[in-house]
């Protein structure tokens, strides 16, 4: 009495199953994914889509991860996790700041995320950085939503463009200590393209360098495989324009492969 | 003059490729993706995650899917999707209030998305509908939410209860002309097990239907192979207590093993 | 002494996690996965990959899957899947041969699994069944891999032909009891497309059957949303051209959608 | 006339839809799938599943992926994989074998897919080397599927003995002039933990080293977070036992994390 009526008895192991399930927990069903290459890909689960939105000149997305914290996504392709976002910054940053005597004026051409310019505004020696990205609406949306560049994007010492980097550097009369490439990766037809070739490096970046003045730039992965992609082409290119040169390399989530 | 220095070659291709992925679009990257059982999966591309919780019963959230509009999880199974839970509800509701002569009072045990008193409220006969759902916070989860529903939450022929169904059932002296189970699937151990059983409908259902009244409940899944998982169960009880029964079946996408 | 030095006691915990994973085993790895529609898919557990490879009209893989045995991958979509393919077959054939008073010549259009011809083979008063289909790589591959159609293949009433079966219905002198259409959906620019245009069957399929013949044709699935895909097409255009028809709905995994 | 009727007009641009997916190519549908940890996965798209099996100690496949070719999986978990496993491989080996000024007898722990064997013996001073591993099941398996290490597998100075590392290398009286650690992870519980310790180091290993005899061991991965997993546990636990150590960091996919 009282009973559910099975008269084949398959229920009953069922509703243990399905209670054990409900008991222990079911997998996390929010995903990104990613392909990296195209038979390969990655996925990590997610907590939510804080935005996703489409820019003159880009598709951005953020989103809240669980391996990774917030992660700004552009072009179906992760660029900045929150959680490492530092190891890929810091390392653009600080060797350059560090080595220049005394660094007063930065330029950074791209960088519209903004932590590049919170880890330059961390030199107490300098005084000036102008930030250069062509995409406005990215540079609103991460001042919007990524708290731990607030500070920065409201440092008097602050001159944010919104301009094409070469077309800025070339319009300014006055040269820099420091100039920083936080760009996307050199793709022939991309928006960054010509932001990687020898002539811009000769004629419109080294020119706005002061006297002992130091050109650092994003360069891609570069992996045992992976270098051939971009890493090695811009290498190439630098030392052909650039006396002395060096490159660190340093792995985070984003530069997987 | 003015490239960038490919030493190897590879960067061109490279560059030729992506820039390709680049006009061509890529993969949609935010997935929602469910254990059917062990070794089946099915996955639909999110817009956005609209809400995640967790209730003093289970876990909630809602998203914003490309396949189907909005889509209500509950503990990680997807319950109900804009584009077609129409057709659940309606064969839930229309069949048995159609049948019945003059239905004026109606009881929902669960239905607490407030789909079931949508379909229900659209029968002019109608005069009082009770929908009793334990959790209050799915409840309120779905009167904010779900805007298909906001006209039926605030009906002023609604009586809505935050209640065990079996106790509001027992408690009440009224019967009524159509109950209703708008109900999770009968597991063991799971909040609604009890509602399914012979001496539920003997001796709580039964008694509350007036002459000529109706009993409807959903019974799962009635598939070739699934239907042994609770449908035959639930049938099989039914046909114990109450007199003549007739089932239909239908198929939306939640409903798909 | 004799321990491993864990300056920072995580490895302890993740030790003991790792463990744990060992122990109470690990997600199954392989798995199919496709794409129902743009933002849709569904993936099933793999036991192993049988065979892939390419005919001159399709590509074909043969699955050894955990939730439904054997599958047949053709063109990236699921045919049929040992654990479910008889609903479909059964429902193909037997409502026709049991409707004919005395069905004893057959002709299959398509069919190059073998198990149409398995289930036609069941019925005793069956004499001849010629079985045409145009890709002749598919139907060797099931042949050896299809145990479960073994007997059919090797039947004496079987005629085997590689040949498109609209030419070879031309050509031929006999008529048949019941013609069946076992065919892909109708694609435009794709193999079957003709196969299923309202000239086909009035000029070719309708002079071919004999007095009380019958004619079947799979119509894809009809589901409140599908059926406006292929369905009601075939439908329409068979009413035209059949006095009367009948049409059964059934479900199985493979017409999931 | 001769077309098929469809009264909505859906199916037509069904049709053209479905050719035109048809004629560019569906996606590929055959993935591996590892956890890399709770939230976060990765994917690589399959040509087939060569061998799965369960040894006394682990769960193996052999896989024939489409990015890396055919890759070892053991628990679970990517292992090796043909495109990228000389990087792990060339460096656990040759460094320690340049290093030493005349290495002749070299003894590997663990090592049963035979790859560091294959490196080791490319020395010509090399001697002697003794392989021990304890899976017998996996060391067959490697032997026949890896065509890569079947000069090294039938090399007349690979001694291949089953038994576990410790109790051989205790057994046997004679020394070493380079020890090789080529194994899992150190996990509490599992094979391989007590060939990690201070006490084996001690005891063990060092007796049974040549003077001037090199011992070298990987160390599980060494990035900006995962580096505490074990990698600085070994690392620690070495510095206590051998006087002067060095560690080399690379990077491949099976150590992506």
């Amino acid at each position: 009495m009282g009973e559910i009526s099975c008269s084949n008895g398959i229920s009953q192991a069922n509703g243990a199953d399905a209670k054990n399930v409900a008991l222990t927990g079911y997998r996390k069903s929010c995903w990104y994914e990613e392909e990296i290459e195209e038979n390969l890909r990655w996925s990590f689960a997610l907590n939510s889509i804080l935005h996703t939105g489409e820019t003159r000149y880009q598709d951005i997305a953020l989103l809240d991860t669980k391996p990774f914290g917030k992660a700004l996504v552009i072009d179906g392709k992760l660029q900045s996790a929150e959680v490492d976002e530092f190891i890929y910054h810091e390392s653009l940053v600080h060797p350059a700041l560090l080595h220049h005597p005394n660094p007063k004026t930065i330029f950074i051409m791209g960088g519209g995320e903004g932590s590049t310019a919170r880890e330059i505004l961390r030199h107490k020696t300098v005084e000036k950085v102008v930030m250069c990205d062509i995409d406005e609406e990215v540079v609103e949306f991460c001042k919007s939503y990524l708290v731990v560049n607030k500070e920065a994007f409201s440092d008097p010492r602050l001159e944010l463009v919104i301009n094409d980097a070469r077309a800025e550097l070339e319009s300014r009369k006055e040269s820099y200590d420091v100039i920083i490439g936080d760009l996307a990766d050199p793709i022939e037809g991309g928006p960054c393209y010509k932001l990687y070739t020898k002539s811009f490096y000769e004629f419109v970046v080294k020119p706005r360098l002061n006297p002992e003045g130091i050109f650092v730039t994003q360069a891609g992965p570069a992996g045992i495989f992976s270098h051939t992609e971009v890493f090695s082409c811009i290498y190439n290119t630098l030392r052909q324009v650039f006396k002395c040169g060096c490159c660190a390399l340093f792995s985070s989530y984003s530069f997987f492969c």
